[in-house]
């Protein structure tokens, strides 16, 4: 049978699954696997067993969860073990390549009251919008069933899969994927040998109506400050106006990292930015993209560009610092009369070629130090990196590119944009560096998804062309010389 | 019998009914009666019902559960009742003085989360350490449960109370005492008719050693600032660096309010404070009261001053500012890489004479607008009151502080200091000025108790003690001319 007509058989079963396919991922929302917040960190272990369960009905083998011992400092909660990694393989023949397949199954934290329109954890079908409503969705649970999916389409009709795969599906993406590095490490010579390329699917399309491949991603280093003064929360009658509150200190410190326009005020950080180069430049003008759908995804009318290139210049190619929030102090509703005796604000910076993370981390330290030493304070300050992850900028050419390239042209009609991606897959160098292979960010969800926000979703048609585009992916792949 | 030996009959039947007394606080205790948490409202109201039913055991008449319909916005559930005001009169001899007793129900947030060492809701009982430790033990249901006993032990040796008592308690006190003011002025010459004095107790000794009166009180006016921008919150990967994120400009508004010296930043305030006069400073020096008793209430070494005089007046009579913290921000522990898309700083400032509450409002609001505009930002600003409350300067050498003054002596052995408060009990003054009548502050707990914070207690002491004051108090200002 020819890759063309196979092809077409496994796109025809694909979409006859596609009740199932929804159903397991409806499967998938339902556990909270939020592993960012420590006291769900049961339910991430729940979804390991999950995929594990999935992975063994499709006929995995040496399926394996990875234990990862205990979770570093900073946590709340001592002795908290880290989720394991799922590893399974399909097929183990030395005629074909091997690819290895990576996505998590861990999600952002999400409950109704932040304002979504449903429980975030139930996922909503809604056929008339062609949407799939639920955390993680889009992120990156929709993309990992999608994987499963592809499986078991060729498993139905009885069609070996033309790669062998290895799959590598984790618990800690959204908390710096910790225990991951020292894993792929340890295994590129045990369960990952023989790898020759990895293809990850968690990313998004750059708007809403054109594929992308995707070949640079920028980094990310989470920082916290915290002050601490009083021993315990005051009465602000009682006390104000006579005791150094530890949030005059913090709100001081924070408003000279960054200022509105999204320029890093921290001195160093943008010498360490390579320069844009003419070729470089010329590639902004291809992209489909304009200023509209960057409001469009963002609901607002709120971007600090106008034109294509700056737009896609800020998100890609610069650094930026965003502040996330403080955790200690009031965040409710209404009003709270506290002085709070120890708050820490967090911000993370995201990182491009050429800036160096541990420089980076002294200079951040550094500034706010200063900063706090200048405030001449009777609170006492400490600034720590909780994690970091490097940017990666790969070859948009090389055969797993293409391959994916004539995927996407066959079940989307048209060619990709090449692009790169604001947000952070740290473990992508990692996988390059210790596996000695190539990556490929082949996306499944659209620009508008809402990743990490509220009513994330995938569309209904994006999950199922999705699942053909890996599909057809791993068949061009695989015949690739 | 004599009011000597009647006195002293009561206290030795206070002493007796101990266990009993400190069960009902417990049970006032275990109910969450926050008001400053919506979704605890039934909680509030369920207090109001203990009130009421406690005081018919005691057998008081005309007990009614004032409605005062719905709360007014800023809200996030609509159409939320204020909880009752629970009224109640004990006699009505015109013979005798007619004296209104007020105190609050209702309590600051709190969870175990927040670093109680027990359950904030469960009262503990340390005799070895002589607390009372729970939510509400010091602020104000030890010294509402203070009346009670009052009346209990009256009723037990069948003595007659020395004045008609009219009861008072409400249950929106640490939310700005909505709908109180409103009820005041519509039963000042109906349920309130013929007060001659009012008596509150809800505030604390200065420090831990001497018991004191209280003549005025720093008013307080809490704002927000609501910034918001995107539709929904965003990945700062995807959209950092590329659209106006609210944390930065609220970050920036709110760094430009007070400096960590305590001084307010914005014009205009300072210039309405009252002067100093030569005698208010000579009142400063006889007050017992050092910079340690501050640093060992607030448990750390931040104190802005060293002098008890600049301590004092700090808390009393100059304005304070301070930022409690950020609604709709990151607040949980970990890292989340959110831009938040609509965030509310909230700030309070404590007023004093002669700060008009709504030129202040206006110059905040004003210099909030000017500061957003400054900033030239593509989000939106709003910056508003969301309640006030007036503060108060009373004749410390009337009759009722001059009762209160004997019954301090009495029962504690020292004539009291004569302080003012840093804190704000907002209707006070409304009492003054609607029932033409003096207001008399007698606290009850000590300057260390906590009370909005973590373990806020009562010592059993000061729970006993002064329960007796209280009764002393109604039997010398009963017999005064």
């Amino acid at each position: 049978m020819s890759t063309d007509s196979k092809i077409s058989k496994l796109f025809s079963t694909i979409d006859d699954l596609k009740p199932s396919f929804i159903d397991r991922l409806s499967k998938a929302v339902s556990i909270k696997s939020v592993s960012g917040d420590e006291t769900l960190r049961p339910e991430v272990f729940k979804m390991a067993t999950f995929l594990k369960d999935e992975l063994i009905k499709l006929d995995a083998t040496d399926v394996q969860l990875k234990d990862l011992g205990i979770q570093p400092p900073p946590v709340s909660i001592s002795n908290l073990p880290l989720p394991p990694i799922v590893l399974a393989k399909f097929g183990n023949d030395p005629q074909k390549k091997t690819l290895l397949i990576y996505g998590h199954a861990d999600v952002q934290p999400a409950q109704i009251e932040d304002g979504w329109n449903s429980d975030p954890f139930t996922l909503v079908v809604d056929e008339e919008n062609d949407k799939l409503i639920g955390r993680g969705s889009t992120d990156d649970k929709g993309p990992v069933m999608g994987w499963l999916n592809v499986i078991e389409a060729h498993k139905k009709l009885g069609i070996a899969l033309p790669v062998n795969l290895i799959c590598c599906f984790e618990g800690m993406e959204e908390s710096g994927s910790l225990g991951l590095d020292q894993l792929i490490k340890d295994e590129a010579k045990g369960y990952f040998k023989n790898t020759n390329d990895v293809c990850i699917s968690d990313n998004y399309w750059l708007g809403t109506k054109k594929p992308v491949l995707t070949y640079g991603l920028r980094g990310c280093n989470y920082y916290q400050i915290i002050v601490k003064g009083p021993g315990a929360d005051l009465h602000s009658g009682i006390f104000g106006g006579c005791i150094a509150e530890p949030m005059t200190d913090l709100i001081q410190i924070m408003s000279t990292l960054v200022d509105n326009k999204g320029n890093i005020l921290i001195p160093g950080i943008k010498e360490m930015v390579a320069p844009v180069t003419e070729t470089e430049e010329k590639l902004y003008e291809e992209i489909e993209f304009d200023v509209d759908e960057l409001n469009a995804a963002s609901g607002s009318k709120t971007s600090l560009f106008s034109s294509k290139k700056d737009i896609l210049m800020h998100r890609w190619r610069y650094p930026s610092l965003s502040l996330h929030g403080i955790e200690g102090a009031f965040s409710g509703s209404g009003a709270k009369t506290v002085i709070p005796s120890k708050v820490i604000g967090k911000f993370s910076i995201r990182t491009v070629p050429n800036i160096d993370s541990n420089k980076l981390t002294k200079l951040v330290i550094e500034f706010v130090n200063r900063k706090f030493k200048e405030l001449n304070s009777l609170n006492e300050c400490k600034c720590e990196l909780i994690h970091d992850g490097d940017y990666w900028v790969s070859d948009p050419f090389n055969k797993s590119f293409r391959a994916a390239s004539k995927a996407t042209k066959k079940v989307w009609g048209v060619e990709p944009d090449f692009t790169r991606e604001g947000g952070s897959i740290p473990i992508t160098l990692t996988f390059e560096n210790e596996l000695k292979s190539n990556v490929l960010l082949l996306p499944m969800g659209k620009g508008d998804d809402g990743a990490h926000s509220i009513n994330e979703k995938l569309n209904i048609s994006n999950y199922i062309q999705g699942t053909k585009t890996l599909c057809a992916y791993l068949h061009y792949y695989g015949e690739s010389e």
